[in-house]
């Protein structure tokens, strides 16, 4: 299933893409997309109702993060080693990982805003993962089974704040808006093969990242087992997991967002986002 | 004011010590201690309550958080210079921040559990600071209006998870019982001056930290304001503003938390925790 939240900010519906790609309602089902209906019983509930029987819905509505109720977000870096040597980083030898405040989420298509004072701002397309059983020392042959689904997310990144102002990224990282996740959850069983997915991000049309799942350093099921060793992971948390080359800190010369520019971001099976660049309004 | 909420995990209810040291109830006024009564105008209208006519609660039940709904945990560190000093660490030119993981929060008293393979939990008793208003970019001169009140705050720390896997902190910060809050959340209002407050924390019957906030790098107002130009806060957000010296990885020999270790913390005016440390279950 590919699960949505649809609609105002903070008024957002469940919702579902049926096969057709028609926006189907959800919200005689179920009240949101949270951490109630993340399990897999709750899921499979959810995909034997006939979906053509749910209410289409009208229009094109704003889509939302497509999961609520998000406890913690939590980011992997330097996990393509291709995106390593272009931040003339050393290879991590276990998953690095970082926090991405609660209130930087921001819908799919939402405007991604520069916040006061920032001149290096990036990009950085991602496979997201959102928890769907809580996971404590969980074992990398269980830790897919505590998954949901999967998702784009940018990583949006202020380089100076990251890097510039003390040790510590999450300064960089949790900037409002600075967390695009969706436009779907796509349920685990949609797909495949979660190591052999393509990412692409294009800047005013212009392909600036590209890369496959494949090229991950540490695997999605490493990664939770690992996470799951430090904290429990909650039904509807997110994890992020890292990059593939082509931020704008690691071109020559640099290239970091402004005003107005159009980023255009997905990946295989999981959807795209488009976004707008704004200016922090005075 | 001094609130609380009292109760099994899960299931607890608001309530306050009223001036005779008596906790009440306040479950027939408000829902829970939450971003709907942090704000200033909800906190006078909870004062003016004639609190003799509030419920007494019975017997000594267990405290939780006294705040239902934390967003973000932030920490912020190297925030005393004896305290930068015993960890060898260069003095900060700005506040250093990273985050406890929301999965961390413990009650006053709880059980700290040693997560498995740790041999370098430590302790550090903090001022808390949580947020009553939401702060984006707000001066210092106005940050404190932001506050609701303030408490104390155990940021248990694994430092091998902290230092020695990765560059970044977060990894030791969050686990899971890593951060009790508590016991109150004592209101603004009733704190003459946030700069002159004796924290104090003892292992086992033996005083190991000592310190004022007067001793802060940073002020409760400066960080407030800090914090608030790379995120905007949000009520019910908590903030813990450093250590003073006298953690356990300054000592020497260095002294980790072991399994049987009692721990009693507290800050003048704030209250105190007292916690057992367990190991992790098998």
């Amino acid at each position: 299933m590919r699960l949505v939240r649809y609609g105002r900010p903070g008024k957002e519906k469940p919702g579902l893409f049926d096969e057709e790609g028609r926006l189907r309602d959800l919200s005689g089902i179920i009240d949101d997309i949270d951490a109630s209906v993340l399990g897999d019983k709750a899921l499979r509930k959810l995909a034997k109702i006939d979906h053509k029987t749910l209410p289409l819905v009208r229009g094109n509505p704003r889509l939302g993060v497509p999961v609520k109720g998000v406890g913690k977000f939590i980011g992997i870096g330097m996990n393509y080693a291709d995106h390593v040597a272009e931040t003339k980083s050393t290879m991590p030898s276990e998953p690095v990982f970082f926090t991405k405040a609660i209130s930087s989420l921001n819908g799919p298509d939402d405007a991604i805003q520069l916040p006061k004072g920032s001149k290096k701002t990036d990009w950085e397309v991602e496979l997201g993962v959102i928890i769907g059983a809580r996971a404590q020392y969980v074992s990398e042959e269980e830790a897919l089974k505590h998954v949901a689904g999967y998702c784009v997310v940018n990583d949006v990144s202020e380089r100076a704040f990251q890097f510039e102002m003390g040790s510590q990224w999450d300064k960089g990282k949790g900037c409002d808006t600075f967390g695009p996740v969706g436009p779907f959850l796509v349920t685990r069983d949609e797909i495949y093969d979660v190591q052999d997915l393509d990412l692409y991000l294009e800047l005013n049309g212009k392909r600036m990242q590209t890369g496959n799942t494949a090229s991950m350093i540490f695997s999605v099921a490493q990664i939770v087992s690992y996470v799951s060793r430090f904290m429990t992971l909650e039904p509807g948390d997110i994890i992020t997991t890292g990059t593939p080359p082509g931020v704008g800190m690691g071109r020559s010369p640099q290239r970091f967002l402004k005003k107005g520019d159009q980023l255009r971001l997905g990946i295989a099976g999981l959807g795209e986002q488009q976004a707008e660049v704004v200016a922090f309004p005075k």
